[in-house]
């Protein structure tokens, strides 16, 4: 099962099909949806000497929450009777090593891990049977949170929605089980969230139902897919690392913004 | 002052300057934000045999909330102390002559005309005083919304992001005053909204200022600047007009949606 890149290549985003320590450039890995199949450029280069973008340019990103009754607990919230769902900026996307650059220092700015599902094909009113033959694969992802700002207003676009506050990446695989992985956040190398997909309220191919009855989902489109337990604040000079399943991890610096 | 349209030619979306009946293609409006000029591909077609799209695909789709006090007042909530934001789904997005798909016909399911602002060039930390430089033009807009999903979930992105419940269009004009213009929606012929920009709570240049303090503007990215008093319900059979200034009207008609 192929795991999936974008990358800075001749001066422009290029997709990769990765195997082992190497890239192997290709024209789209949504070809993968068609007939499980993937056209490689005949180009390659070792993942060593290459600049890692977002693994997918999303049309949409969404964002669940309140999909672990534990962090639901901890933020003093009703766990809802539906997927509870927003939009994330799709300019806040930073990609593995980018900097988190915290907007209001003053601010508890918190991470929050959540499993990234990478939808591969349009998809208008799936169900739960078949939500999975839509998506290409999965991601780590951090929901990057604002918690005065979450506070005080009673949307939360806004609030996560600051240009860096939704780290990606850094590859896509196609071969995870999506109720099955461990979701954790590391700060400066210590754990501070252990969660499980097991522990979703709504899985995945429950969201995917219920958001494609409204919304017609496009290739590239990503779904965070909400956070366990564990969530805190990070500030100027820690690292955020988020780990799910098997993934490559995700590791972001944190700074304060400049202006 | 130009006038800017998207329209199908020969199969694939193509910009165009209209002047009179008639649309001179060209390769982008953006252009004009640059040197004030127009690069027209020699190309044109009367605009009467043309298929309408929506006059852009914006990357991000904000929309703000609660920026009349008038409407605040219907909706029986109070005016925010700084703008109220969201994205709506730019899937929802549909142009002049399409038809609004009422998911719910046994929901209420409410027009609400809102003066849009088109995006003309990357656009970060402006400042009231130059954020009308970042904008390319302005167009009508409606932010179609389910009100029975609106009350029961905290987030308003989905009752708002329904496929269709976005229209847009006809066309981008580059010559208004975004706080001098009558906002009007018309249901089979009758007026049911009448505001006045002057009376937003926000304008359109704080509204930049402020967003664009958080999240990079895109070329492109819209915003729907918030609806004022007179909302009401649509249903299957109705005509939904919606007309600000001078800009040439959005007409919209209203079916269910069939699964």
């Amino acid at each position: 099962m192929p795991v999936f890149g974008r990358f800075e290549w001749n001066g422009a985003p290029q997709y990769a099909e990765i195997e082992g320590d190497t890239a192997f450039f290709i024209d789209s890995p949504f070809d993968w949806m068609n007939d499980r199949s993937i056209k490689r450029s005949g180009e390659s280069a070792p993942l060593a000497g290459l600049t890692i973008l977002a693994p997918v340019s999303p049309p949409k990103l969404f964002a669940i929450g309140l999909n672990y009754s534990d962090h639901a607990k901890e933020s003093g919230k009703d766990v809802p009777d539906v997927p509870l769902m927003w939009f994330k900026s799709t300019a806040a996307i930073i990609a593995q090593g980018e900097t988190i650059e915290v907007a209001y220092p003053e601010h508890r700015t918190d991470y929050e891990a959540e499993l990234t599902v990478v939808i591969g094909r349009t998809c208008r009113g799936a169900t739960e049977e078949n939500a999975l033959d839509f998506v290409l694969g999965y991601t780590n992802g951090q929901d990057i949170s604002d918690r005065d700002i979450q506070k005080s207003e009673s949307q939360w676009a806004r609030a996560k929605s600051f240009d860096t506050y939704a780290p990606l990446g850094p590859f896509i695989s196609t071969d995870l089980d999506p109720q099955n992985v461990r979701v954790q956040s590391l700060v400066n190398g210590e754990v501070r969230q252990d969660g499980h997909t097991s522990q979703m309220i709504f899985p995945v191919r429950k969201l995917i139902a219920f958001l494609s009855e409204a919304i017609t989902l496009q290739p590239g489109d990503c779904i965070m897919t909400g956070t366990p337990e564990g969530i805190g604040p990070i500030r100027e000079g820690d690292v955020v690392e988020t780990r799910i399943g098997d993934l490559a991890p995700l590791t972001n610096p944190v700074r304060t913004r400049t202006r």
